[in-house]
């Protein structure tokens, strides 16, 4: 048996204030270092016992996985970080209240760049000093390769390669493996292991903290997924994420 | 010029007890947070930038790591976990009381196994449940690489091909590395560098959670080294490591 565990990290300071994020790097609050703690309590205390870890670039992936790790006594376990577990780019909408947004261009056209599968947000200018081309940590990405702005499909195409090379590869090594990482990078490799659709994928939200679990035989065939936790309790956290950018 | 950056482990919840602790993995306590910390805080403001970090398996060590990292805005910096940077092993008397044990065996003995280079602590059994042999995170060891005691001399053996084949490798690559350690894995790298005889790595005390900074010219040559940060504070932390296991 093979297992994969999907967390998205805690809420952030910008989920707070209700900000478009993307790559800007953000810390979590402090309800979500203790969602993030919650998350590793449960894991040890169901026996779950994880070999190899990946995580993004940003810090409130960083430190969820630092809290499930001390909430697991785990603090051993190799932590391999990449650029392209980062969450989707929102480009020059970055930054920006989302219902401030909406109420500018409409819900309609906010949904379109949160919730559409290829449509792109307005790009950021390359040199806007929010631009990954301005922080070191991404000196080693070439021109192509760094987002000013991403849709979901663009998420997924720079994602693929690390999920496919580095990830399932580590199961040759590991039986169980977890990753740290954001909405839409998760997005991408729920859609991959649930053969889902552009439709599927876009409607599908995940909520916070909570330890999404996909076992596979040992030929890596799903054989079933799931959540682990209160259901009332991840079914009231999918839908905040859900309502996120409505008007206010 | 190249740049490496030592810092021991903070206070943890067995050197404020004053037990031995060896390979046992206890926690910082929150003053151990607090000092690891304020050094990420002043190796930001004095602008150092390493790019690569290693730590050990133990906790203690990777917690500290994780503090400085916050404090640095640096938590997307990669980082290698080896049992090869663990402190040294002191075998049966992990889990004694320093003065109890000076008390009992005598201020020699105890600064013996303490403080001598080569005369180990009594051996742990092959089947004492503090065996590293009992913990899943050394299932990687073979018999002849787990310690059941160590002598410092023994802990440098074992550190020196992880310092020479992977840390020194390193600067291949990266101008500054940076080592979250413990005292012992610690002396067997400054003893190296500085090459101190095994007298001089005994007396020497390195304190808790200050980055102690060896800079080099391009060929590895060492030109200084230093501690980084108030003179009189590093002092009286590097005494009151030495006084730790005095009779009370």
């Amino acid at each position: 048996m093979k297992q994969l565990i999907l967390i998205r990290h805690g809420e952030s300071e910008w989920n707070k204030l209700n900000l478009f994020t993307g790559w800007t790097d953000v810390d979590l609050t402090e309800a979500g270092r203790k969602e993030a703690y919650e998350a590793g309590v449960l894991l040890k205390k169901e026996g779950y016992r994880p070999q190899m870890c990946y995580t993004s670039y940003l810090k409130r992936a960083v430190r969820t996985l630092n809290q499930v790790l001390e909430a697991m006594d785990m603090d051993y376990l190799p932590v391999e970080k990449s650029w392209r577990l980062n969450e989707k780019s929102y480009g020059a909408i970055q930054g920006l209240n989302k219902a401030d947004t909406a109420a500018k261009y409409g819900d309609e056209q906010v949904l379109l760049w949160r919730r559409s599968f290829d449509v792109q947000p307005p790009a950021l200018d390359l040199h806007d000093e929010r631009s990954p081309r301005m922080d070191p940590r991404y000196a080693e990405l070439s021109d192509s390769e760094i987002p000013l702005t991403e849709s979901l499909k663009d998420t997924i195409a720079r994602l693929m390669p690390y999920y496919k090379d580095v990830i399932l590869k580590a199961f040759d090594r590991y039986s169980s493996v977890m990753v740290v990482a954001h909405g839409n990078s998760l997005r991408g490799i729920v859609k991959e292991l649930r053969g889902m659709t552009n439709d599927e994928i876009i409607k599908f939200n995940i909520p916070t903290a909570v330890p999404y679990i996909f076992e596979f035989n040992d030929n890596m065939e799903l054989q079933k997924h799931y959540f682990l936790g209160d259901e009332e309790e991840i079914r009231k956290k999918m839908e905040s994420v859900a309502n996120q950018a409505k008007k206010k």
